[in-house]
């Protein structure tokens, strides 16, 4: 027998549970030690690998993502998972800093002050779409903010509830399992719900992967509050891609490769999928993208809304003065194949923002420019980005002054490689200024993800036994911290 | 002849011009050295100690603070500018991470990719009345935010203005001797242009210290720009102190000294002034009290507004049912003497945030309560304050439950002291929860404040000569680094 599925609203009454719940959990939570939560995390990550051969299915079913790219996606979610129990576990993200009493510090006397990071509190997390494993139930803003200590409102993505449901079911089992406070984890679903939920004043904090429409409503309904919270919402870019004429010189044909390969990548339906290329106007390598293009098959998009979507932005952008249909159609087919349109760099210039539209699906915009001149100009012209790519060559004149203008506008900026494709690493910065973000420091995939569900508290003087045990003088949990200023090792005592 | 001061609406000419040299400013100052900055910040600290026998007496005319005391701040103010001289030479700030490639990675290859955070942006400072040096022209926001490699432009505020021109003077001559770039300080004035400012799309974060009505303000001018930007508003605080019953019966006469000092320190104008004392009924704590009270003298607030509000608000909490005037007056003297209420925990409770409220003057209102229950349900009354203080004795009871309570609601909590003066070191966290500011991960004071005004970058498959030298193979600038997730400290070569 099918359960019911999360697709409409939650019922008032379960919606109250839910959230008292997260409440009442919040303090127990925040009051565990990152070991506990490690071993909570790496059990999770067991449970969904044990999982596999019943969920891919069910996601391949809701999604009409391939087998192949949902089972690669799982295992990204539950490496993820056990990257941040090895956070847990090193212990820097509680940022432990210590300053003793100095009698001789200026303008007076210092007390002893002792600081590290705590859980925030209930975080209410938005399931994207498009990934239904790495960024919704189980994906990388509910790993980060469980992993600082904080209890988790889900609110499902409608599409892909089945696999939400069997997702939360296994998280919820296993959380219990392992000790876990009744109420660290929670599902939610339905568009007033989820609005509802931001502005509910046991959320402390809220993360969101989605449209800049649906999260730039959520983010005004987070900062009105009376009592305004983080919002840390990730929008959209169009992750514009520089080929430098020296580039398109030396290896056109593997640059036409690479893009169509990126552009196509889970049928465009990617936050990093490069929707415009800039290219020298007398390069071949337009021409050599259309004829990549024509040899991709279509295939179906994530659910019909989306599809409908991505027809209408296509049709509107082709339908814009100067732009042309390089390759593929600006009235794709059902399952559409990938579509390259093309402008001129001074159309595109004169245009400004209308041309520089993220359309989600398939598409790109191929702008055909002039000089260096012409190309600085483009690169200044974007606002904020998760990514931008520079295709150069050795010596490339134009690359440094590049580089600087796409250094200001993206939070990742890459060489001659392609944005799709986010490694999770501790260096890893998935983020951007606005409209690619909310905010402007954070990031939502890499070990940093996890500053975003911590706040810091100082204490004054307190007797070593009343300190949590991160801030003690003998250390128990073997943590990195700031002693008087100099870093101390894991494991080293105090002087 | 006295020049014009920065008390009218800075005109719009001049406005434009600011905003024009600090956007250019911008790049140069972010692509400048830390060790560049450094040389500036000691500069300006040297410039300030050299100047202080002119500036301390116009700030005493100004603000009617004393001169013992307006030393101190200035001491307080070279000091902190020297300590993030210090923070730039260390290096850590920058949170320099680089992951090498690793064929091995989940679920795919993972590239070279380096992170390292770089200036915002310029910043709009609005400065404080009750911190002519230390919250001001050159004060915490101010430092935090040039040493990131920001422009800084700030809102000047009216009660100091030729203090305020002098400073910023000295500021500018000595940011021109030193070399950097033009543009990189300005400062503006009037209430209309603070909320032009705030709104300014050159401006890319703001930093505010001062009340909640005009926190606020700002703050949902910041929020609902086109392009939000970070507000970090300090906005306000009750500071609540709680006595136990085994601290008053130990040392009742002690932490009577110890209160009336901290409230009536710079006459009850700080932002730590603890507002609110609970005491035990039985105890003689409150009568100790006032008879302190009683010995302290009148002195001038800063200004004829905060004064006309101190009344305001004096007289307001003082008509309040169940709650009376236990020393000083609920309609104080033009140079007011502190002023103690008191109120029963049980009205206390039953009123809620209608006697939570803070008066920005000498007043107190102290809270007699019967038993250790009622003690726990006031301090779980609070909403979020800078600081929360425990007077405690040794196993005490009530301690656990009482700090567990303080700590989810306090950013500093304190033992058997006293929340006025902020000591500017490492482990500092002047912040809090809402309302008391409005980024509740983040400091205004201490040199974690630096963190509010960077943003990360990350580089991906970028070759050597191209990257940053913060994130250079060689580590030409000795930066403590994080290397494929292991600390490495300053000096040491990667492996």
């Amino acid at each position: 027998v099918r359960r019911d599925l999360p697709v409409d609203e939650t019922p008032p009454a379960g919606y109250e549970a839910i959230l008292d719940r997260a409440d009442a959990a919040a303090r127990l939570l925040a009051d565990t030690t990152p070991a506990e939560r490690a071993i909570w995390l790496d059990a999770i990550a067991d449970a969904l690998d044990a999982a596999s051969a019943g969920l891919v299915p069910v996601a391949a079913a809701e999604t009409q993502l391939g087998t192949d790219r949902l089972s690669s996606e799982l295992k990204r979610t539950t490496f993820q998972l056990r990257l941040f129990a090895g956070v847990l576990r090193e212990g820097s993200f509680l940022g432990a800093t210590i300053d003793h009493a100095d009698p001789d510090w200026p303008p007076a006397p210092r007390p002893d002050i002792r600081r590290m990071l705590r859980a925030i509190g209930p975080v209410a997390v938005y399931a994207a779409s498009n990934f239904p494993f790495a960024f919704s139930v189980a994906g990388g803003d509910t790993v980060s903010a469980l992993a600082a200590g904080n209890p988790v409102v889900v609110k499902v993505h409608p599409g892909h509830p089945e696999l939400s449901v069997e997702v939360a079911d296994l998280v919820i089992a296993t959380l219990r399992d392992g000790g876990a406070p009744d109420g660290t984890f929670g599902l939610v679903s339905g568009l007033e719900t989820g609005r509802r939920l931001v502005a509910d004043p046991r959320i402390r904090a809220a993360a969101f992967t989605g449209s800049l429409h649906g999260g730039r409503a959520l983010f005004d309904l987070a900062v009105s509050r009376p009592d305004p919270i983080p919002f840390y919402g990730e929008l959209g870019s169009l992750n514009p891609a520089f080929v430098t004429a020296a580039a398109a010189a030396e290896r056109a044909e593997l640059i036409a490769d690479g893009f169509v390969a990126s552009l196509s990548l889970g049928v465009g339906q990617f936050c990093t999928k490069p929707g415009v290329l800039f290219a020298p106007v007398d390069s071949g390598l337009p021409a050599m993208i259309a004829e990549r293009i024509a040899a991709v098959a279509g295939a179906p998009m994530l659910n019909d809304r989306l599809r409908a979507g991505y027809g209408e932005m296509l049709a509107d952008l082709a339908g814009r003065p100067g732009v042309a249909v390089l390759a593929g159609s600006a009235t794709p087919e059902a399952d559409p194949a990938p579509t390259a349109l093309e402008v001129p760099a001074h159309t595109f210039l004169e245009q400004g923002s209308v041309l520089a539209v993220e359309v989600f699906g398939p598409a790109a915009l191929i702008v055909r420019y002039r000089d260096d001149a012409e190309l600085l100009a483009c690169a200044a012209s974007f606002d904020g980005q998760l990514t931008a790519t520079i295709h150069g060559a050795d010596g490339d004149r134009v690359v440094p002054a590049l580089l600087a203008e796409l250094t200001e506008r993206a939070g990742r900026v890459l060489w001659n490689g392609w944005p799709t494709g986010v490694a999770v690493t501790d260096a890893q910065h998935h983020g951007g200024p606005y409209p690619a973000t909310t905010a402007v420091r954070e990031t939502s995939v890499g070990t940093a993800a996890i500053e975003r569900f911590l706040r810091p508290v100082a204490f004054q003087g307190l007797p070593d036994e009343l300190l949590p045990p991160a801030l003690r003088d003998a250390n128990p949990w073997g943590l990195p911290r700031r002693i008087d200023g100099v870093l101390v090792a894991a494991g080293d005592r105090p002087a």
